[in-house]
């Protein structure tokens, strides 16, 4: 590849590929030089470190399902039924990404771990998705909230089960749908007015 | 000791002390029978196997909690307070345990990972008793739950981040028990008539 080719954007996936190759103790960034068939001064050229870029790559891994989750948040319709989907959205999002890829899935905790910053810009991101909706549902008097971004930390941690990666192992559980159903209807009954 | 003098408290006090010890790993029966002074054969006459002693020690370790709760359950009180008392308890006596003696916590970690039935009995014997306080508010008039059992589960699972010790790390962020009132008032709210 000729250094001009060579956008932030293909280090990322390069990156992706290594990781999930060599895994996240091993990877390193003449590993992703030597896949992309550049130098690695050039990776280094847009990320100056490896800690930057481990970053980057988590921030886009941790973004795709930001990005789903906006659209959905931008949507019209009922908050009620709108938070509903948000948050199976988000379960299944997580869910895919623990059993369709696991190898993955592991490397990218193992990222997670180390990059606290990342982790806590996507979880700021959410709750605030979150918060938008209790704030529609209360315009249009489906929702009584005093404090939104309050109770949008409270909707976020009331169903951790079903998005913080540390229970991961309990979400091919047969009883997990029926679980998340549960809980779900009760944080919207505690939202109703 | 003589093997009179052996009975199955004196075994657990002095396994949880070998554990504490030498870790789960290295721990053995006959260091458990050397801190006693007995024989192993002594030991293994009251606990049939080394399993059986970890499954055991597990359990009384688990059964504290559930005692402590047990109190509080079959007091007297109205309903959505005692609910917010008896969560708060379980998760002040999780983080006592987490932070109080962390090698004791990590240790039993490990062989609540090993006993899964004996980890799924104490959730039972939990979610049970949030189910008796939910149907003691329903007979007030002071919660609506048509099925208090699903309920209690959905409570159980919606305080996970203050009693799972998968999230034991986050229990001393200086925003744990605000995180936790929000999360309770909002379940109680849930659970208004």
């Amino acid at each position: 590849m000729t250094p001009e080719a060579l956008t932030p954007e293909r280090i990322l996936e390069a990156t992706e590929e290594v990781l999930r190759r060599y895994g996240p103790a091993k990877a390193t960034v003449v590993d992703v030089a030597r896949a992309l068939g550049v130098s690695h001064g050039s990776v280094y050229r847009h990320f100056r470190t490896k800690a930057e870029l481990r970053e980057a790559v988590t921030h886009r891994w941790l973004g795709r399902t930001e990005g789903t989750l906006e659209e959905l948040t931008a949507s019209p319709g009922p908050a009620p039924e709108k938070l509903r989907d948000w948050l199976a959205t988000l379960f299944e999002a997580k869910r895919e990404k623990a059993g369709g890829d696991p190898e993955l899935f592991a490397t990218y905790n193992v990222l997670i771990d180390e990059s606290s910053g990342v982790v806590d810009r996507h979880l700021t991101v959410l709750e605030d998705q979150v918060r938008r909706i209790l704030e529609e549902g209360v315009a249009a008097g489906e929702f009584e909230a005093p404090d939104p971004a309050a109770s949008a930390r409270a909707v976020f941690a009331a169903t951790a089960r079903f998005h913080d990666p540390a229970h991961a192992p309990g979400w091919r559980s047969p009883t997990a749908d029926t679980e998340f159903d549960e809980v779900v209807g009760l944080l919207l009954r505690g939202l109703r007015p």
